[in-house]
């Protein structure tokens, strides 16, 4: 694991690297965008982020829990990327105070009651984009984005399979992470 | 597909988005890091690259075939990154220019040629990250980047499953992508 | 694709051979049980059980549609089976007429209709298992399946990658079958 | 696990019921069947095999091991199957005595010294069968397979993810097997 990641405190369960790097590769996260990220957790997924957003952009992320959301700020902290990255101890439902955001990702298991202020502040073209451990979460949620007119671009599921290379011989590990959640795009 | 991507022109087969998002994420790619990557191919993963290490850092993609540096430089200007990602038509095999590089990137068939080159150019604590389709290119990699004190941090596997989402019900879709290539990273 | 298998004519979507090899194991199919199966579709899934439980057991097929129960009857005789496998042109949930079922395997849309009968035909230990291509069906049938009693043993998919093995490599298909159903193992 | 594999003693590691499945239905395994299965292990797999294909067929598995052939022939018992299945305590590299062998199923480390026995014992149209953990060990056999004028059929890996189905949700398991062997097909 790379430096930048390996000195956070652990808390809630985090959003893992892999699910990280699909949700940058996918929106095509870049150098000044805007992100809306909520729930923090451990600021793990607002963190990746916002190493990539620096330094003209920006990653706000909401976290209703006052424990959660200290240990995401901390964490922010510890990665230096305060500047980058503000934690808000606030609900996401009640309203997101940000404009034109080209990047919006929740990670929370009812984010159908996010979908009308994630609409009203993403820019035209901007990604909404879920974390959801279940089938009923996902398929719900993609229901309720294309009602208010988001496109679904797709839902994936990233699996990764790590390989035990040995002398003795190649093969893949016999156990390892079957699954961690499924990711849905959407596009205003 | 993010717009920075949907534009560039196809050529030789490039590496996919998911797997350039797991580079990515697996190695902590950072604004300002120095990157060498090689062969450019379409240049897509230089300019994925590119996108996050801009505007302190810089990709130098090395490709030794004419006709594939062309169109990789061709689609780094289509990016709008020419100031952030040069293609330079030459042999990685015959050395790299650059010094104190953060992370390499080898996407050919007989990388093993690289490395001694590769170790020379890599800072402490860089990352060397090869590419390759068959399990036989894989460990012979492995192998010889350990033999040069490369520590391999893990080889992988990603696959991407899309799921179908119907208002008649959620499965993945029967057919898909089962396989694009193993990614190793190694440390110095 | 072995020889019994290989001469049936194709009408509706069979069931795979591999999700055929994990229901006879997964129910430990043996020689001398008596199986309903339901809908018969091509007849595949009767066959190849049929070929199992051959010469003491027996399978019978219900198929409510008249033209898939045809084929059905004609793959039988094709494969040499017509003394073990009998395909019924009747709709499952109207009744079954058999008693003391080792093995139930409900290959349609809506299963939930056939539990009552299900386990009223199944005798005291004895599997049901259901086919659904998507996961609310699954959810639906699991539910529904453990208000009457039966117990959830599991409920899997089953990924067959085929593997290219050749002079210059050995690696993973490009493309192949990512999804065909979920399997449900149910015991009275 | 259906009654007649749970009561077994479990030894040295088992095929899993997965592959075993996976192995009768790529093979078309049907009573009758004359099958030769090296080496013995805890006799998992020639248990499997043996229910299926009496009672006019016989399964003779060979193992060079003492131990694990007491083991063998103590579980062949506890499953009622004595009358079906030998365990021989032999090597199978000094030949096999069985001729006109419909499947003969290789589980060891170099099934390669096997290949001239089991090509002498196969029939006409029968099938070889390699169980195998690691890349180098299936595309040796493959190569020797081909050497000797045996058709590869195909290799494949099979994966079995579980399904959590609960009232909260539907969702893969977090964690599960990734990888037992590969298991490649062949025919004489």
């Amino acid at each position: 694991m790379p430096e930048i990641f390996r000195k956070l405190s652990r808390g809630p369960q985090i959003v893992t690297l892999k699910d990280a790097g699909i949700i940058a590769a996918y929106t095509g996260l870049s150098p000044g965008d805007l992100v809306v990220d909520a729930g923090s957790g451990s600021g793990f997924l607002a963190i990746f982020m916002g190493n990539i957003v620096r330094p003209e952009g920006r990653v706000v992320s909401y976290e209703v829990r006052e424990d959660f959301s200290k240990i995401a700020a901390r964490n922010v902290k510890k990665a230096g990327l305060e500047k980058y990255v503000e934690v808000k101890k606030r609900d996401i439902f009640k309203g997101i105070g940000e404009k034109d955001v080209d990047v919006i990702t929740l990670d929370m298991p009812e984010p159908w009651h996010a979908i009308d202020h994630a609409f009203a502040a993403l820019k035209k073209g901007g990604y909404l984009v879920s974390y959801l451990p279940t089938t009923e979460q996902m398929s719900r949620f993609v229901r309720a984005c294309r009602n208010k007119g988001l496109k679904h671009e797709r839902s994936v599921e990233c699996i990764v399979r790590e390989m035990d290379v040995k002398e003795t011989g190649t093969r893949p590990e016999t156990k390892g992470i079957m699954h961690t959640a499924y990711l849905s795009f959407f596009r205003k």
